[in-house]
């Protein structure tokens, strides 16, 4: 039961020259460090380019937009869930296991992004808002992955062929997001109202509860 | 299997003065319109009292702070929903079909509520992020009606027993957050990515997949 699935490497758009340019890379790492400091939507491109000593157009050598900068923030971000979730949908785990452990793998994730990075925020808002083709991509893989496990589960007999695969998906998908959507997860305060371990609880909950729902 | 549920009336804090004076009834409309305008973050109860007309120190004999009149229209909006939920929970209907329509309902109102008065969108959030008591209610309220349905189906044969009831009562909460939880749902881009008729598909495709968990 072996399904394709999607590049792990994430596209970006508005990259230019080189992608391993060491001055690219450099940019990328001060650019970041800049955002995680000063915020995303407070940040234009000639502040980046005063703080990292170079001019604008050498930035724009490299990027078409500020923009572009954030995208190649985030898919290093997303990168790592994307990875995650691949090694995920083909670990040796029981269908089962596997779906329990796709909720505590995004809730830990997501917290540790945003505990860590927690001024990584509004990048990831942005991200969503505008729509960059990162964050299409990780949906994309999550929507696979969930696929990967469900198809597996009904192939070993772990659960019920009845109901339509995609509808099976496309609400699996849906009970996630309380546990790794960033604008719910990363609004600060309601994670200051819920302690992780009652975030814990929920989702281990809330897998249960689909876990049931798949029963054959 | 009648339940006791919380009356209906939201409290809210910082009230002063008689609940029915005309003038008092007169500032929370004008202060509503005021904040569809111009937003609640923006308005001081200077700006308020200057577009109403009168003193801010006559404000303050009936509301406590510019919090106290938004929680008062905030507990508009939310009785609106408690009153919806409490008709859900004691309709005729089976207990299966009253989850099914609590998922829909919420998503109606809430949509509705998103077209109708989306200025009151950052008055919703500061209810969410001060956690005014108004919300407090509602959650309760909604964690009310989903226990008594629970129970309903329980004792109807509709639903197992063997899972407990607060692990059932606290996933179904949570898988109902992408279709009333204000930040997600009044997010202005996740709306406009997502047609009322694909929201409804993913609602449906949810209250099916609880439906099935529930399954003796």
């Amino acid at each position: 039961m072996e399904k394709e699935i999607s590049d792990p490497t994430l596209t970006v758009s508005g990259q230019r020259g080189p992608a391993s340019h060491e001055r690219r890379i450099q940019i990328i790492k001060s650019a970041h460090e800049h955002f995680l400091q000063y915020g995303y939507k407070k940040t234009s491109v000639a502040d980046l380019a005063k703080a990292i000593g170079v001019s604008s157009a050498y930035i724009y050598r490299f990027f078409e937009s500020k923009q572009a900068i954030g995208e190649a923030i985030c898919s290093v971000v997303l990168g790592k869930f994307v990875v995650a979730l691949h090694e995920l949908a083909s670990s040796d785990m029981s269908a089962s296991n596997r779906l329990r452990k796709l909720y505590i793998t995004l809730l830990d994730m997501s917290l540790e992004m945003f505990f860590n990075e927690r001024k990584l925020h509004d990048i990831t808002i942005a991200a969503v808002e505008e729509r960059w083709c990162t964050t299409t991509q990780y949906h994309q893989t999550k929507y696979e992955v969930i696929t990967k496990i469900i198809q597996d589960g009904r192939a070993s007999g772990e659960f019920e062929r009845k109901t339509p695969l995609d509808e099976v998906v496309m609400a699996i998908v849906e009970t996630l997001y309380p546990f790794s959507h960033p604008i719910l997860l990363q609004h600060p305060i309601l994670l200051e109202q819920s302690e992780p371990e009652v975030l814990h609880q929920r989702a281990i909950a809330v897998s249960n509860l689909v876990l049931r729902s798949l029963a054959p």
